[in-house]
């Protein structure tokens, strides 16, 4: 059997990943991100690393399929990439990896990544086809249907962190809008909407006694019992149901999964969602499945090695 | 060069078209659609009026690569298909059609058989991706993306007029929705606004003098600067740009299209859409193009000889 190699370039670290063909994992690690000169010396860095991994592991190179990359940014159609978080514009990073490892290179963006690593071996194996969304500090997401990523014309397709879910909001979005899915379900959102609802009463709440309120701690009290932080947690759980159903009205997935840092307030955040959604959708995709991802931060390596898979072989 | 053969089922009439493989039409003609009895004869009315008309144009059969048909409801993957409309479940339309003629079947739903024609054909010639949007009694759609339309995992793809851009509505659209793109961009939700601001002030309009108020007088009366109907009108055209812009941030065509009776209205239509667009739209799909639909009642048997040609060949 082959084995494919699957990298999430993150501003921080470089996680990387060893798969059997089949999507087994052999062998995982990471190294830092080396941002020194606009990280000039990162196609190397991964390249060398995954060199050495694989001689380690006795894996020669014609048994290596290929490489696949998520990367925080955009990945243009003649393999550059874009990643303000790196300092790259048209970086050419495929070219880079290809020719310091000899081996072909396909690159996404990291949230197509783990789209393609949950539909692969994730919440989404054994369907046709998934969306990822992705609570973090924004919301992101993936399409995959039929084994194929959306990218969109413009790169732009799964942007669901900026879909329009509240037409009347006043507060801007960091992208310019108003009334984005991401100033709601996000955790950047859940802590705002927790701190505006304590402001506008005095009724008592366990996140009053708290200097800094996070999603974390609101999911908590709502777990708790707590009337206030229940009523954020519904807040959240609306919108997101909403920008779900939007996605099932234009792509009608299989299967949702719902991953990212705000997920680990688990399932009653998916309970919650799913009630929400069935009053919103239409009678046909009522029933789709909303489930939490299964692969964490393997995510991302998981769906590299299948880009690995699918696009090179 | 090969034939096939675009059939467009409607409730009154079937449309057929033969068209040369490279698109190019060469005959179109229509029967009446054949309710009685459960709509049994159709498909050998269809099947009949095909053969006759291919052996009066000279193109043998094995010239002809095959039937695609639009249905005014779903297909299952069986083949079989419903709609309500002729009072059809589970109705072996393609085996029908395939026993009577002998050449080889597929069926879509109208709404994505639109989008393949003006894919095809039309509007979107020479584009890799498209969204029609379907402006009539409700709002419709279809989405083609790298050739292949979205059927969607519960035949739910490209459900424009259901998702929702206005959470606050208190009416119900006919979905059992609140607030679905449909209550707004459509014939009907034209009128209705129409009526409601009539209600609402005491404001002069042309519109107050007519017995019946439709999308139509409406759109003319804006055109010839009654101001009460541009203030419908740009309602009208806010709610489809962000119909549009939900479009952008999911599937990110390359190009929208506007089709169907309310697209009549035209250029004006098309520029306020536009406006609003582009400040409701993420930077990189800010400049995606709206443009008028091409192919008007003949979309539908250009998308089916579409589909002949690529899923049959």
């Amino acid at each position: 059997m082959g084995f494919c190699l699957g990298v999430d370039l993150g501003g921080t670290n470089v996680k990387m990943g060893v798969f059997y063909e089949d999507g087994t994992l052999r062998d995982k690690w990471e190294i830092p991100t080396n941002r020194a000169n606009s990280g000039a010396s990162i196609p190397r860095d991964i390249a060398e690393s995954l060199l050495e991994r694989t001689e380690r592991l006795g894996i020669s190179a014609q048994d290596t399929l290929g490489v696949g990359i998520g990367v925080p940014g955009q990945v243009w159609p003649d393999g550059t990439v874009d990643a303000e978080n790196l300092g790259w514009e048209r970086f050419p990073l495929i070219a880079g990896i290809e020719a310091a490892t000899g081996f072909p290179v396909a690159a996404d963006n990291d949230a197509n990544v783990a789209a393609a690593g949950e539909y692969w071996q994730g919440a989404g194996r054994g369907y046709n086809s998934l969306v990822l969304v992705t609570l973090g500090t924004g919301v992101g997401g993936g399409i995959v249907v039929d084994g194929q990523c959306l990218s969109g014309a413009h790169m732009s397709a799964g942007e669901i962190g900026h879909v329009q879910v509240e037409p009347k909001e006043t507060l801007r979005c960091a992208c310019g809008g108003f009334g984005c899915l991401e100033q709601y379900a996000s955790a950047t959102g859940c802590a705002r909407m927790a701190r505006e609802e304590l402001h506008k009463t005095s009724e008592p709440s366990v996140l009053r006694g708290l200097r800094d309120i996070d999603a974390k701690a609101v999911w908590d009290a709502a777990k708790a019992g707590d009337r206030l932080a229940l009523r954020v947690a519904d807040s959240f759980c609306d919108y997101l149901a909403r920008g779900l159903a939007i996605l099932a009205h234009t792509v009608d997935p299989e299967i949702f999964a719902v991953g990212g840092g705000v997920s680990k307030a688990g399932q009653l955040l998916i309970d919650m969602t799913r009630e929400k959604y069935r009053s919103l959708a239409l009678s046909f995709c009522r029933d789709t499945p909303i489930v939490l991802a299964r692969l964490g931060n393997d995510a991302g390596i998981y769906g590299a090695a299948a880009m690995a898979t699918q696009k090179l072989k």
